[in-house]
């Protein structure tokens, strides 16, 4: 069936590769300008060899204060993490950071759209978690509740998403009718 | 003089360091949410040594996709490009590359704030210039015009600014001032 070989061809692809096919195809649709933000590295040497490009030749990566993808959607501020797990029952929030989970308060603080895409690999579902609900089971954390959110919570509170061929995630979609459902 | 010696402590600093400076106290003062986007480079090679932190060894600076600097403010989406200039006459065009002019077209379809902040370091003047006024002088450069926009022009279709203490350049008041003029 199509359903079948658009998993096959996109076996062996990380979350972060389909939200870039997806991004391609809105920038290409100009349906929205949303990038990812380049790996932060704290570059220490540098060497520039006679007519040939640059080298950098000592470099560390560098802890992202910020999320991994932002853009401008017909006028919105979006901005979002890509988080994947290969737990059958639950997303452990040691993958999330604490300045990240700053960082989406502050968006939100700004009247910006942010949320986190979870990929549940060996369950092959994806999910969008709006804010809220993180920073709830976050905070929960904090007071020394659970350190996962379950499968359960992201059945009953936050929208999941089916796959396609090309967006291959089109979590737009469902950010308009978030949006649409709130005014 | 007060304006002396903020100009002095200021002397070496890139405007990149001026412009970080400026979103750290907006960042701290929540008025706007906006980052420098890191440099983006291409990886290699990276070692692995025991016990300490994963060292790039071959890298590669890229052409960067998109602007420096982008964010949210008060539901805003905000995107820019900072440029320093030595010329005492013009800003040459030769420093704004083909794909961030389309990127800020870009952003402009989708409803979203963009501009360059233009500073000439020998007369140490800083400029906010609004994607219409970049983007006229892109096209008439692309028509066998220009390759440079004259001072006069900053004089008289875009906005200086002057440089202050904390914020050092406060160029959000200005974008305010040029959103409550549009509407
Ligand atoms: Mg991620
Ligand atoms: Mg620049």
């Amino acid at each position: 069936s199509k359903k079948k070989d658009s998993s096959f061809s996109n076996r062996g692809k990380t979350l972060e590769d389909e939200i870039n096919e997806t991004n391609t195809y809105y920038l290409n649709q100009q349906i929205a300008i949303i990038h990812k933000k380049p790996v932060p590295v704290q570059i220490v040497k540098v060497e520039y060899p006679s007519r040939s490009a640059a080298v950098i030749r000592e470099a560390y990566f560098r802890t992202p204060s910020t999320t991994d993808y932002n853009g401008v959607w017909n006028g919105y501020y979006i901005d979002f993490e890509a988080k994947e797990t290969e737990s059958k029952t639950s997303f452990p929030l040691k993958n999330v950071h604490l300045h990240q989970v700053n960082h989406m308060k502050e968006v939100t603080n700004q009247k910006g759209i942010t949320f986190t895409i979870v990929k549940f690999t060996t369950l092959d579902r994806y999910f969008i978690v709006p804010f809220n609900v993180l920073h709830e089971a976050w905070q929960m954390m904090e007071c020394g509740g659970r350190k996962s959110i379950p499968l359960s919570v992201f059945e009953s509170k936050t929208i999941e998403i089916q796959p396609g061929y090309n967006p291959r995630i089109d979590y737009l979609t469902v950010i308009k009718k978030m949006i649409a459902n709130e005014n």
